[in-house]
């Protein structure tokens, strides 16, 4: 009997291995697939480990690029923030991940997808509905969620047990006592010590940014070029003993998250509300990605109009719920999408920013595109201005209130 | 024959100096009326000018506390932020100082209210929307949109002209090249150097705030507590060489802008859109506002349920531009500002933040009433929680996506 | 051993009968509970047949008032209408259905509430999300989501067949080839022959509402009388052949829906977004429900502030979407229904509307509290208004449209 | 001296016959321009009395086509509706026909626009923010906000007498006590008997629709398609008595005019916010306006993902907005217009409507990209559903439900 094909988003870690011995002793046919989205991971050690334990194949694709590109960066140019402090960086690897895991099904003929995404999470939702969008009669093994597999393992014990027992390779190094999610926008911690709310998190946590205390004591200024939204070159203008000048995408995010970095920025310590109806607590660190918003923020104030600055806010809300509930593949998405780098139209332009002890400052901007009128605004000279017109302005907008006031003075 | 009288709001310099002198020549009779609501002055120096210049009385009113209570405060409760990075320190200071005025303009009788604010600038039209709305009866006088006055008066020099020639005493030492407003709140700084958005604003600009350079070189550790979204009372534990306990709301906002001030914190240099249709460009500092508004969030987020959440930020963004555009009395500001209180009944707890370089970090939370749920988001234990769910609630999501691929598909 | 006891959501009809005696054979104990929200049912018979299938007991409430004060009115005072079409007559029975059932779970020391609904309908999560918020405790039976049920009785024909052998009364009548949902407020249409979207709906299908070709002749002329956004009188003028006056809301509705009716008022034809992520096709028909609805709006219009209006629009569109959803009882409904009461403050007055041939036509509103200045708006008297003020007001509101097209034009 | 060209929005009625002349008197040279967008008007006549009150030439230009493929189908395409009731008639007409205005003052070398716009009104704020937005550099004529001409001319009788005096012709026939404006979309009535708000209006006023008691009594019934949201073809199926099927939009417009008229289908009587922020009453009918939208608004549900609605939702409400305080030619409503245009790519297929007694009623719709899916949603069959899924869904959905229960209860 031919066995189904199974292919696995594999880690390399503890859970997933575990959850490849269990699929194929289940009878399945099981293919490992890995996404390089920029963790650090020894992939080829993963790989062996991967076939060790019976995987048919490991493939690793390399997704760096796309994922800066097409996720990263876009979501920089949209403006992305959920709940007002977080840029996303979980949310937005997994729909670029969930391509490659469907490519790979489709080129190898696999019916199912499996992952090791526990029940309680978002992650689960993030693989599950991408997949559905892009490949709708494709099926999922989500075995955190199969009584038979969670009632079995209901610790890690369980599983380095069923490790040993399996001649499963177990790290040595003993875990550390929260979860992580990496990738080359951000890390994210979570659960273990940090699921007291009310705990301030041990020291030695993050690992891409130093702490404000050990962070450099120069200030870094860059400047930040964009076209139509998306940051496309990055400049430490010659004479400074840094100058750099970068164009290439992976490399810009690269240049930022090791400047970020050693600027001790991008952390925050945040409550979330999960899609499924849970908070949850999580620090992350995205010290580029932070950089990079900073600096769009601004250059968006600078050549939006104020109208279609609120419009724009109105969609960069929704789409920012879409992506951290894992509709990226959505018409409501794509739509919105489309909707948002419409208004990118005009943010073209160059950002100074400088970077120093977690702070990101913006100094300075200048683009083609600005609808800042230094004429206009000045307060020594008219630059076309009619003082009087504001009179006649602040009275009709007047007219509402007065009426207002004079009905609530009846009462 | 009577004159008529004016309430003018006053500030000491030499813009209404030479405007209370010209209002005098213009047969008015004129009191002036200056409120401290915080900014550095001499009180007594001014008062005396006024009287020196002609003013028939000069009423100083102290509403910091006023200002703090039923403004600041508030602002922190409803989440104000104008266009994602300013706490309008500025916009809620002019209601506030517009009920002194309205006061003394009823009490004395007087008809009109003068004030100083430019023809191009949001705060003529904080003040006289909010005269409206107050005293639908009252009369203003802008000089600086009276042809008369403004084609006078091209510039500082016609002003200084006049001065002296009118016996107004001059500042012997030279006015900064920017403007700035200042309060309890915050400073802005604008115009003049600053005009120029593409220019990095000269070192020594700030006063509430020291630069980053020379902030504090240990952290501040804070327990900032609140009933209701309110903030009322703030601790450092005794045992900390630091240690203090204050519940005066005044107070607050004195020692967070301290402290805050030390480490450097609250810095911002903006492009806005004002609510004339100009962008401009504005320095602030508000180191009190951006500790208490970044405690806040975290709080909300910790006790808020997400869908009110939701709901409360459009009303925040709306209420945001409500009060930039001086809409602080309307019935729109009134409407949305009880809504916003109703969504804040459950705000109450304590946020423990940490204040170092600028940095205004969340290190944990405390509340009564959250609605985090650690045994239920616990990755170790289920917690009530079946994961078989999980797998409908994500069946479901897809049906939707499923049917818009299936359609896209079909074409 | 002690039976487990369930509260049975019990219509009288096929379904329900069927879930019953199923209910009974899986060894619970059953009480029945009907709600009479108004719909037109024999509940003397229904109970008889219940606890000839074996009910323990059977609770008939009358909710008619409770349905009409707490549910219906309050969504014509927060002007909910789905989808801008379908105001909610089912959405809304479903919670205060739902309280019934819990009180009497509760009374009773029940452990379980069963219901007929079907596994794609929106009814069920509106069931069992209004419990859940009620009585967290509570536990769920739903035999049409339960794989031994449903695969079962797999069509009518199943369920006829069973109730023949368990000796289940059948209606004599054939069913109508679709299926009803009735209260006080409408009747829902859906399902079977109008399914198919495509599909002119069959004649003879409405009950509450003539046909336009069999209206009433004549119009009828009414005055509405609203308190703080909730219709409190109906009043015809004595003199008129149908004189009348009515306070109380249950006989208001009555009444309206009676003249509606005969009208021909409050019919539409729709597709809908189910919660679920369905769409459906469905029929409506809201007599009283539309006239309140439609005088409604028009005393708003009169009585609130524009921008008042503005933001109470957005939030009566979130709570449709909560009510329809099934989170009458949720935080989010909670809070957006108290901002959406204060809303309506001052929307009080009375509206004069004429129903004939299916038209609500709005003849003419009085309001204490209305906004509308008839001096201000005259086209013939000035009433305080300067024709010059309105100059200012267009050239300042042009700043920004001059800058976009001076910058469009550079390019 | 060469005299300045103005280029004057002419009527051919009395107000802009005297402004004219007053005009003229102030040494203007004029040239009148008249927009031919439907409405009912003798333009050789008022040609011949333009020229005869010293007119340098007049302009005709038939602009139904234009306004009906660009401006009233489009609205349709968006779902424009100002304050849930008002399809805007008047509102898209102004944008139009001041193209009309600007091209022939650019082509003539003028330097200024007039309008016989009042002071209180939208229009001359559309007329205007249109031409700023066109031609920044035109300058207007507002002669009723200029005190020279407003206090000369105080009511319609100084204008007559001004008249006779300068030999303008006048009408013989009584003005109606109540103005209109009127296109090929609609005519609106407002002030003078209307101007009070609880008195029912006169009868007689509506000229494109017949009064209910009147209309037909048959039905019609039309199947309207639609491409992209926009109503490209209308069709009675041959083998009615009144078989046609046209596809010229502006025979579309014309032949649902007729139709819609003698069904007395849109009309409204209604109380709106003033972009100025007065209230005013207005009545309007749109025959041919009211069904389209009926007939957009149903396939939209019918096509359209429920999210995007949604998102769409909020883009139109703003476009309406925009629209109606004259902003149609702005950078927001160039933005937001390109988005609702995206919405619309699947906005497909053809809806049924019947005509009858004032009720525009869907029957039936038909579309190749409809996400409606019978099998799905049916009651009958699986259709591939799986009802256990909904269980998961809402347990899933009661998380946060139950955890604001149980801290509710808390308390």
């Amino acid at each position: 009997m031919v066995k189904d094909l199974v292919i696995l988003a594999y880690s390399g870690g503890l859970d997933t291995s575990c959850i490849l011995k269990w699929l194929i002793q289940k009878n399945y046919e099981v293919v490992c697939f890995m996404a390089d989205v920029g963790q650090n991971e020894d992939f080829e050690k993963a790989k062996k480990k991967a076939v060790a334990v019976g995987a048919k194949d490991v493939v690793v694709e390399d997704l760096r690029k796309e994922f800066v590109c097409n996720y990263m960066l876009p979501a920089v140019q949209m403006g992305l923030v959920y709940e007002s402090r977080y840029y996303l960086g979980t949310s937005l690897a997994r729909p670029c991940i969930t391509v490659g895991l469907v490519n790979t099904a489709k080129n190898l003929g696999a019916k199912y997808i499996a992952h090791g995404a526990t029940g309680k999470g978002n992650d689960q939702v993030r693989f599950e509905l991408s997949m559905y969008s892009l490949w709708p009669e494709g099926k999922i093994i989500a075995p955190w969620r199969i009584p038979e597999f969670f009632q079995r393992f209901q610790g890690r014990t369980d599983l380095i047990e069923y490790a040993k027992k399996e001649n499963i390779p177990v790290s040595a190094t003993p875990k550390e006592p929260w979860s992580t999610d990496e990738n080359i926008m951000h890390i994210s911690y979570e659960s273990g010590v940090l699921e007291d709310p009310a705990a301030i998190p041990p020291g030695g946590i993050f690992k891409m940014t130093r702490d404000l205390a050990k962070a450099d004591d120069y200030a870094s200024v860059l400047d930040i070029h964009f076209e139509k939204g998306l940051p496309v070159s990055l400049r430490i203008p010659s004479g400074h003993e840094m100058a750099l000048h970068v164009n290439d995408p992976l490399v810009i995010v690269e240049t930022l998250n090791k400047l970020g970095g050693q600027h001790g920025i991008g952390r925050i310590d945040i409550v979330e509300n999960r899609f499924l109806g849970l908070k949850s607590r999580g620090l992350y660190e995205t010290p580029a990605g932070t950089v990079l918003h900073v600096a769009h923020v601004d250059l968006e104030a600078f050549t939006l109009d104020r109208e279609v600055l609120r419009v724009k806010k109105y969609l960069q809300d929704k789409m920012a719920d879409f992506v951290y509930n894992g509709f990226w593949f959505s018409p409501e998405a794509a739509f919105t999408r489309k909707c948002l780098e419409l208004s990118q139209e005009s943010v073209t332009g160059t950002v100074t920013v400088q970077l120093f002890k977690g702070n990101v400052t913006v100094l300075a901007r200048k683009s083609p595109n600005s609808l800042y009128n230094k004429d206009l605004v000045s307060m020594d000279i008219a630059g076309g201005f009619s003082p009087e017109d504001s009179t006649g302005f602040i009275n009709i907008n007047a007219i509402r209130l007065k009426e207002f006031a004079r009905l609530s003075n009846l009462k």
